[in-house]
């Protein structure tokens, strides 16, 4: 599994292969089994952060009305943020997090981060661009799904996350895309009915 | 103004008094009357970044039907990126930057970036800090703002952003937030209805 860090460390760095066999033997990978709770819904949120090796990790709240709703899967090569509770009064967390598959995690603590990337400039330096390829990322889903029908989000969401439609359950990725469970099924018909049209043609 | 700079890296960073005024100094200031554009929709992004000192920043895009559409707006200390066009066959941008106001913008360069950053560490950890909240906040406004209705979108906003309904044009912030000019205008109806009941009881 560690094969797969070097390999993401390789991208974005020029490290030499001692330093990058360093760093790999001094981060924690933890295996978390299937309904495995990274975090719940009110509990005070540690200095932990994780990034996704292998599974799915998913994001959900109880709104007001007592319905669930799923905010966020996180797949392979994802990092899982969303501990910014400092401009809440009570500082505990708003939503949970559950292992929807066997996962396997690197597990970071925000206290010991600076230690590393001190000693490491160059993985501060990857922490960095990896940032900002997901900032650009989230800035421009925002500005995409808030203008887009049902239709047009799953067809965004099958484009650029496939592997998502099969491996979660779907009332969960409705919700996700903001849409019933009905509409999605809808949906799912639909364009399959013009695929099969299409091949038939 | 770059006061305001000395302020933000203080806030950050643990550098010197001289090494921020160094830093400073080398960092560049433009001054761009309302109405410049940054960037316009088609055409090939430079190697410029933009962080908003002063001013607010427009980002739209005309849809395939010929409709403008808002996407965002920058205003002071929110970092403009969005250039994240690797993904795409064209490289071309999506969408148009526009000046709102008269801005003061830093103007980096991504090329010589990798240089200032080797040469003061803390600038990058500095970096690095504002991309993990500004991505939390990301993951939260899209966990949020997918499942919430008109009227509550408005509600985030006026908390969260305050200033921006007084800045820029009803029909745009409408946009921003996904809704009719119509519905927006009800909504705010509404809201104002309701406090001066308040104040009235």
């Amino acid at each position: 599994m560690k094969e797969l860090l070097l390999k993401y460390m390789d991208t974005f760095t020029s490290l030499s292969e001692r330093e990058q066999q360093e760093i790999v033997d001094t981060i924690v990978l933890e295996e978390y089994p299937k309904g495995s709770y990274l975090m719940k819904q009110g509990d005070k949120p540690t200095s932990k952060c994780y990034f996704t090796l292998q599974g799915c990790v998913r994001q959900f709240y109880v709104d007001e009305a007592g319905k669930e709703v799923t905010s966020n899967f996180y797949t392979e090569e994802q990092a899982i943020l969303g501990f910014n509770t400092l401009a809440k009064d009570d500082h505990t967390s708003d939503f949970s997090l559950i292992c929807m598959e066997d996962c396997v995690l690197v597990v970071g603590d925000l206290d010991n981060e600076e230690k590393m990337f001190h000693k490491y400039t160059q993985l501060e330096t990857m922490t960095r661009k990896m940032m900002e390829i997901y900032l650009s990322e989230a800035q421009e889903e925002r500005a995409v799904f808030i203008h887009s029908k049902p239709e047009e989000r799953y067809k965004i969401m099958v484009q650029k996350r496939p592997h998502l439609v099969n491996r979660v359950p779907q009332h969960q990725l409705a919700s996700y895309l903001g849409m019933t469970p009905e509409s999605l099924s809808r949906i799912k018909r639909r364009m399959n009915n013009e695929l099969v049209k299409d091949l038939e043609s």
